[in-house]
Order: C-alpha cells, then structure tokens, then sequence
C-alpha cells in the first residue's frame, strides 16, 4: 500500500512539473531551450543523484586576482550553509552538499522556481553554464520586520570581479499582459553572496508583484546571459 | 539686493534643471522627442502660467460606459485633493488646481521627478497626450510601517477601462549597466487613482532600487505608449 501510494505521489508530482514546465516554456519564446523546475534549497542535503556539478578550469582565477584566493562562502542564500572554501571549490560543495541545485547549459533558460507562495524566507538556487563559465542564479524570499516580504534575484559568476565584468545578464519575468525585465552586470561570486549587499546589483521586488507572475505557485524567471 | 537674488536663484535653477534636462536625454536613445522635468505635486497650488491643460473631445467616454459616469477622484496621488468631478472634467481640473503638472506630446517621453530622494511621502505627476487621448503618469513615494518606502509608477488613461485595454506602455530606467523595464496596461481613471490598488498594474520597487537610477535626486523613466 506504501508503495502504491509513494507511486502515486511520483505520478502526481510529475504531471504537476510537467505542466508548470510547458506553461513556462509557452510564457516566452521558442528560442529558450531549457527550463529548470527549481525548488527551494533545503538546509540538510546529500549526494545528488542526477545532475552533478563538476569544476571546469575556466573558473579557476586568473593568478592577477589575488583577492579572490580566500575563502569564500557557498553561495546558496540563507545562513543555514556553513561552508566556506575556495574559489573552485565552490561547484564540487554544490553537488555535494546542494542535491536541489541542478546545472542547465545554455545561454537562455527558464528559472522555474516552485513554491514562492509559502511563507517565510527561502532560496532557489541553479548553476547555468554557458560562454564557457559557469554561474549561478539566486532567487532569495526575505522576511523582514513586521512580516514585509522582498524578493531578490541576481547572478553571480563562478569567478573573478574582473572576469564578470565581460558579462551582463537579463532577467524577465511574464505575465498577462505584464512584462517586468532587468538587465545589469553579474557579480564575481568572490564579492559575496550576501544578499543584502547585493540589492544594488538585483531585480527587487515585493510579494505584489510576485503574485502578479506567480502561477500556480511557480515563478518562472528566463535568463539570458551574454558577453559584454 | 533682493532682485539680484532671485535673478541668482533663477539662473542657478535653470542651469540645474538644464543639466539634468541633459543627462536625462543622454540616458536614453535619440528617438525620445521630449524631456519632463516634474517636481512633486503640491497639496496647495495655484493656476498654470505656462502649460494649461485642455479637455479633447476624445477622452469623453463613450454611451455605452455608463460605469464611467460617476464622481471620480483627482489623480493626482495622496490624500491632498479633494477634488472630485465627472471624468472629462478632469483635466481641466489638473490644469486650474495643480500647477506643477504639465503637459506632453508624444508617445515617448522622459519623466524626470526631482528630488525623489528627500523624506517622506510625495507624488509626481504629468501628463502625456498621444495617440488621440491623454494618460496620466504617475509616480508615488509612499512611506509606510517603520520607515518602509516603496515608489510606484503607473499610466492611468483619461478614458474608460474599455479604451484603456486598446493601449500598453512601457516604463525603462536605465542606469550604469542596470536597466529595470516594466510593461503593462494603463487602468481607465475610473478605475480609481488610488495607487494601495493599483499595485499590480504598477512598476513597484524600493529605495535602493531608486537610488540605483537616481542622479542627483532625480529619476528619469521613459514612458514610451503604444496602441495594442
């Protein structure tokens, strides 16, 4: 009977997935090639067993940026990950420790981040790789005084300041008869991942306009990176 | 002595709004005809000594709108004005009670609201005629629990919901490699000026956001209309 109904579940959720995927793919264009159903970054995670991450040399810093040789912190929002290694050490710590952040390849994908509606802070992590770098989209819930909810989004680059600044990222949420977009520059993951320092270098928005993207329970955010 | 003064002042205001007339344009493409400099709307004001505004036989609403007919609100955002009145005599209204909105032609403009960076709540508000009707641009700093700030930005149409459905407009903020673009519908007046509603149908975003665009104290938008 377990078995059945953990069958079921797998069906259920799957037809669920399904049909958020094709209503994210219909709400842009057809030259998006992938969308990644994103849900939140659990704080106790294990091996993944799917999409692992691997560290490709180009991430490595050049031997000029020697501000980027110390530690750096994972770059999943919240405080619940402590770990802190070095630069390339960081896409080895995601597969290992992060099983829901997979990896998408390409330079347009569709961020399909589920569950957006329940309350409290959370965080939607994926690695896209593409232009020869790998970099990482952040989708972070923040509660804050008196229950006041802000979204932010960003990009961060698995690597250097100077090397981010060859990039620029969009991102463009859809809606009926509603667009929001926004373009800027991806961070080096090496100037934090702290998201309030970050806030100058994200989209921000409140829960109202969350809801106003949000279909049933999924924001689907496409991002489109390029070479600046 | 006094003369003198004031002539200083004057010449010193209109260098200021002259650079900032320029910065505003350099910021966005040469398809932009016009250049707004909008201060915020007074709660006490006077008639207009430059730019009266005028009632166009094409914003009255048609027969069959017979929701439209009611006492609606001044559009102007805030609690200041009182002013209520059927819907074509609103712009008479703006031109005899709020001396700081102006009037524009064109479908693409750049709003420049000065001082957005000082406290407190404050509105800013112009007028755009194109496409044989007027909208209403509106831009709203609300402060609200614990010093929380949030600006909203929205078109309103003088017109009907009905018309307001033939038209979408486009808001962009550009700023050093960041550029926040919000598309939608404008709302017929009548659907009420009162912008806690309105949020969904507005480009809602905070202060640091603000602060990213803003250039000495002044954020420019372009508004760019479009028939749909």
């Amino acid at each position: 009977m377990l078995f059945f109904s953990h069958c079921l579940g797998f069906v259920l959720d799957f037809v669920h997935f399904r049909y958020q995927y094709c209503k994210a793919r219909s709400a842009f264009s057809a030259a998006v090639q992938l969308v990644c159903v994103v849900r939140p970054t659990p704080s106790v995670t294990h091996l993944p067993s799917r999409t692992p991450l691997s560290l490709h040399r180009e991430v490595v810093p050049s031997a000029e940026d020697l501000s980027e040789k110390r530690l750096l912190a994972c770059p999943c929002p919240g405080a619940s990950c402590k770990w802190e290694g070095p630069l390339e050490a960081i896409l080895p710590h995601l597969a290992a420790s992060h099983h829901s952040v997979v990896r998408l390849r390409g330079e347009s994908v569709v961020f399909l981040a589920t569950n957006v509606h329940l309350p409290g802070s959370a965080g939607w992590v994926t690695v896209q790789s593409c232009l020869g770098h790998h970099f990482v989209l952040v989708l972070e819930k923040q509660v804050r005084q008196e229950g006041h909810q802000r979204f932010l989004a960003f990009v961060l680059l698995l690597g250097t300041s100077r090397q981010a600044q060859g990039f620029s990222y969009r991102l463009l949420l859809n809606g009926k008869r509603r667009r929001l977009s926004w373009e800027a520059t991806p961070r080096g993951v090496a100037e934090g991942p702290a998201s309030s320092s970050l806030s100058t270098d994200s989209l921000v928005f409140d829960t109202v306009m969350a809801q106003t993207f949000t279909n049933n329970g999924s924001l689907a955010i496409k991002v489109t990176i390029s070479s600046s």
